[in-house]
């Protein structure tokens, strides 16, 4: 059996159960609705969507997207608010280029996702990190590093945190927007898995306050639909959206994806994004819940986590002193793989922490990967307590 | 009559005449096919097209462009040197993070394709210029400056230049391989019209020779297929693809466009990329045989301008004292626009330049264009000199 089939950009071993993996399920990627979609919106013989698009991504796309979340947000969004994306990593990868100059210091979660930390490191940036805690990031700490720092911007993951997997409260929210606002900090929310909520409980998204706080929300279709599609969208003001389409890029390029933006736009209006989601969290409910369940058995009880509410995040903490980058190599002997905490500290600590995740494989795998984990981790642990 | 139908990226009077717009004419976007090639790859049910891609871009599509590559050039092209972007304007932003910083030398052409210069100005870059003549950029002006100069590249559009019109020589292209590959400076070579040559005349491609210079050739479906695709790939040497793949953007992202990818592969395999090419040719060259003959017919004579071979632009030049922007305010009333000189130039010199484009508009319209626009030129002189 081959646990890994549908992972063109990870080669992995087939047998190889990696609780690391941040992506959908092979069979959970909507490729019958993507063939209807797609038929949906080329039958038209409208060829905008092949020609250079609106820098801003064409309106017509930017009003479904903004009626879909409005419907989805406590909050109107209006078309003009919002900017498409080729998914987060580029718009970041953009901000970086428009809002940044190398050196610059730029505001992180600690921990934070650590591909993020990559981009930034190409841009040259300097990091400096911001401590995290079961409600989200801590703005006291953030206020006092803004006695001493002036940064480019602030980057944070404010819901179901990657990894986390803690949620910003209202009222840290409201705080953040407070300081941010005063001191005129541009705030990047990546919030690709605000939409992904297991409870009934939610929070605002940051774009909401993008009238009184230079903020941009980050949206994507990544978690929602595909990955594949390279497609996600900017929530931020219009005096932050007409900065970036008189970039160069936009200017030159046109918007980033007016073909796939069409496909999605029928999509949306064939109703299948919204029946995509309930289902997504159908799937992602039952195996949090059965996933939980065998990591407590198998765990040794060192071992602490919490249930996530939303995203694909279980961010497992282990006493200080123990790096759980001594398990990997008998980990993977054992033909199971998990994400180190360091992997996700701007300084490489958190090595106390791992990060697993339940959004690629079924029940069935998710729990074998749980009973090889829990076996390498107890056997490491009695020998080095023996 | 709307003469500027299908134009989502720009705002322009339904009787204007914009002869300076360098993009494809709507009725000739390849709708039907597009519509034909996605129902053919997404019947398939491969969800791979639909997960995060392999960095470096999937490797069933990097076959089939490698495959028709090597039938178009006069060697083969391999898919280990082949890297899937988001089209040539993405690609140079790209290549600007990862290969130059803030305050670097980059060597352009004068004149360049003017929303080049603007990416690099977005990445403040300090730009200094190389001169072109009939044969292409000037080699041995660039052997001179690379005497003081250690520049981060140089930027280069070899064939069928923009807006220059001009081909870099077979002799000249040797030339430059030697002088980079001595000097260790990376070429990005802008190929975007390679592929739209109207005459029996071709000169390789300069990723011909990634192999002993460090060459990026950056080739786009955009002006062979459809701009909205946002689809466009680099022929470069594996050791710079991996440089490449290794970025944050990529890692975190996967693939640039796997979706779209796909749907371009079942275009090629079902032949739709050959015959669109075919027919973009036989267009374009009865379009520029009419426009050059009513352009003769109606500009004064001392606007002087060579035939295109192959691309999208035609360069008029006027005597030296003449600045084109003086005509712009006139011709605008009459209804009829272009882009001058001094736009493609990075110290806003060639006042004395138009480009021309005969790709968007039919013949019709750009006969009209061409009377519209020498009645203006011609009022202006006669007023100048009387």
């Amino acid at each position: 059996m081959d646990f890994n089939q549908g992972l063109p950009q990870v080669d992995l071993p087939s047998n190889m159960i990696h609780l690391g993996l941040g992506q959908p399920s092979s069979h959970l990627l909507p490729s019958k609705e993507m063939e209807k979609a797609a038929a949906h919106s080329l039958s038209r013989d409208d060829r905008s969507l092949l020609a250079y698009g609106e820098e801003q991504g064409n309106t017509n796309f930017r009003e479904t997207l903004a009626e879909f979340l409005t419907s989805q947000y406590p909050n109107r969004v209006d078309p003009k608010q919002l900017l498409i994306t080729n998914g987060n990593s580029q718009a970041l990868d953009f901000i970086c280029t428009l809002f940044a100059h190398p050196g610059d210091t730029v505001l992180v979660e600690e921990p934070s996702y650590f591909l993020a930390l990559k981009i930034f490191a190409d841009h040259k940036l300097n990091l400096v990190g911001i401590p995290v805690d079961d409600n989200g990031l801590v703005t006291d700490v953030l206020k006092e590093r803004l006695e001493t720092l002036t940064p480019a911007f602030l980057y944070t993951i404010p819901t179901f945190h990657n990894p986390a997997s803690v949620t910003l409260s209202l009222k840290r929210r409201e705080e953040l927007v407070k300081i941010c606002t005063q001191k005129n900090l541009l705030v990047v929310a990546d919030e690709v898995y605000q939409l992904l909520n297991y409870s009934n409980d939610s929070v605002p998204s940051m774009g909401t306050w993008n009238n009184i706080c230079p903020v941009i929300s980050l949206g994507s279709f990544s978690k929602i639909l595909a990955p594949g599609l390279r497609l996600g969208w900017m929530h931020t003001s219009p005096a932050l959206v007409k900065k970036m389409t008189r970039s160069g890029l936009l200017t030159s390029g046109g918007g980033f994806n007016p073909f796939t933006s069409e496909i999605v736009n029928s999509a949306i209006h064939l109703g299948f994004l919204t029946t995509h989601i309930q289902k997504l969290k159908t799937v992602y409910r039952q195996r949090i819940e059965i996933f939980c369940d065998y990591l407590r058995e198998y765990l040794p009880d060192q071992a602490v986590f919490k249930v996530p509410e939303g995203g694909y995040f279980i961010w497992v903490r282990f006493p200080d002193g123990i790096d759980t980058n001594i398990f990997r190599k008998a980990a993977r002997k054992q033909n199971v793989d998990f994400h180190p905490g360091s992997l996700f500290s701007y300084r490489k600590e958190l090595k106390n922490y791992m990060r697993l995740s339940f959004a690629f494989y079924d029940d069935k795998i998710l729990a074998e990967g749980a009973r090889r984990l829990g076996k390498v981790i107890s056997n490491k642990l009695s020998k080095l307590h023996g």
